[in-house]
């Protein structure tokens, strides 16, 4: 078996165990209100990459995490992302037509709706962490509910996105830009990690820190590339609109950096986050995979 | 000191322990992203009645709950309703220009703000009680956050917004009004009696479904009672646009019962709810005087 064909047959077994929970557990659109159930379903299946569950997983592997606890904290940050994005789409924010190949939430089931599809899956993503037994210490279940709620909020996610609003025909400096995605993607990137390392046996301090660093390098790298695509692929190949940011006007690595430094700044990034892994050995694997994965995407 | 001093003193009292806890602990305007900081503060500070974190420290009276957490679970709580009342006034939505006597957060920062105003509101909830400590059984703590979860999601308040939303132009029975209220409303204020009580010592199954009643039936009169006001009252006396159900076409209270037979309910509800706290004894009576609030309240 080549390395590929066992990375895709990890990541398809991951992926497959968490759309199983989700499809089990989001509620069934036969319970009322039908129409706002149906919604979050049509927000949250069959789409996107998982990249956040994947890591989620990944990190589980270096501590021997249970695979019960990590398809619970996978589902709740894969709601997270998915409210922000039905969120991020609406008129007042992006005013997206198009997500995963499909219409958006609220072009599909109309703005109201869409908004409480937002709320609602947040407040799920709370639900879950706190509902289902994730660790043998309750207080360390606690620390993860903390961390998932700081990385979503004013301080992580919500709060790059309100940078992101002021930057519009605003020129960011490279550290500014640095600091905003670090933020709005780097929050909760860097929260799937951690948060699926917490699952498992304590780390050390020294491996703390590490993983910490894999996890800040790999949310940058992952909004370089971002930026990289939607300036070089079409809509079609992405699923979502392309080349959004330059029409906005918006600063990216692309436009700050040009493109050809900023790929080569993304391999930088995959090095570094490769080094940051080294302590780890061989459970190291699947992060690694995914770096690579995450750099080399094409969508 | 009569009864209403008294009163007037503990509400006061609450209410100042609790804004001072919101002042300190909303993220300071001075903190990047600065406007969302502010535009935060701006939803939730001196506003309101306050009516949920009362019946939190109320219900806390009846179990001896320490002060500190009756604190964090009512700021808590009420920055899920500030949150809710900030995506409820956006245009997709009831898209009003008026609250607490002041523009609302969208007319004050704009659409997309207060659509992450919202956001984060809801997710630093989260991050408070998970954050804090609350009880010396981390599982209890557990608890608190997931009953918060469910009131404020899909099968709680944003469930019920949901139905609302399909319900103008539509008659709904009286059932089917009440159904509504018990998500839209009743959800949260049930959440908040309930979780005061979980800060104390546990309660007997009796005195659980007591307190289940009385939760039930006063989130139910404080909805009849606002339908009420709504009808009656101008708008400089609410604070917020009156009217605006009528003017909607929205089923209410008093457009499926009419007005005198709407206030005939609410008081037959204050009976009902004072009856439910009889097992409580003496510590009973901030609920009571609480319920007699909601009930004669004039906005």
């Amino acid at each position: 078996m080549t390395l590929q064909t066992d990375f895709d047959q990890w990541s398809g077994s991951v992926c497959k165990t968490m759309e199983d929970f989700l499809q089990q557990h989001l509620p069934d659109p036969s319970i009322v209100p039908r129409q706002l159930h149906e919604a979050m379903r049509y927000a949250v299946l069959d789409g996107g990459k998982r990249v956040r569950p994947l890591l989620a997983f990944a990190a589980g592997e270096l501590v021997e995490a249970p695979t019960t606890a990590l398809t619970v904290v996978a589902a709740s940050i894969e709601l997270i992302h998915a409210y922000s994005l039905v969120h991020d789409d609406l008129p007042a924010m992006d005013n997206d037509t198009l997500r995963r190949g499909k219409p958006t939430c609220h072009v599909r089931f109309g703005e109201a709706l869409a908004l409480l599809v937002g709320d609602t899956l947040q407040s799920l993503a709370f639900q879950w962490l706190s509902g289902f037994s994730l660790h043998a210490d309750p207080r360390q279940q606690l620390l993860m509910i903390h961390q998932l709620a700081l990385a979503s909020g004013s301080r992580g996610m919500g709060g790059g996105q309100a940078i992101d609003l002021q930057s519009t025909d605003n020129t960011l400096s490279l550290p500014e830009l640095e600091a905003m995605h670090l933020k709005k993607t780097g929050a909760l990137i860097r929260a799937a990690v951690l948060m699926g390392a917490e699952c498992g046996r304590p780390l050390t301090p020294t491996e703390q820190q590490h993983l910490s660093q894999y996890a800040n390098t790999l949310g940058l790298a992952f909004q370089v590339v971002d930026d990289v695509l939607d300036a070089e692929m079409d809509t079609a190949t992405l699923g979502k609109t392309a080349g959004k940011d330059a029409a906005a006007n918006k600063p990216t690595y692309v436009s700050i950096m040009g493109l050809s430094q900023a790929k080569d700044f993304s391999r930088e990034l995959l090095s570094t986050a490769h080094e940051s892994l080294v302590p780890f050995g061989h459970r190291r694997r699947r992060l690694e995979e995914l770096a690579h994965f995450i750099v080399n995407r094409r969508s």
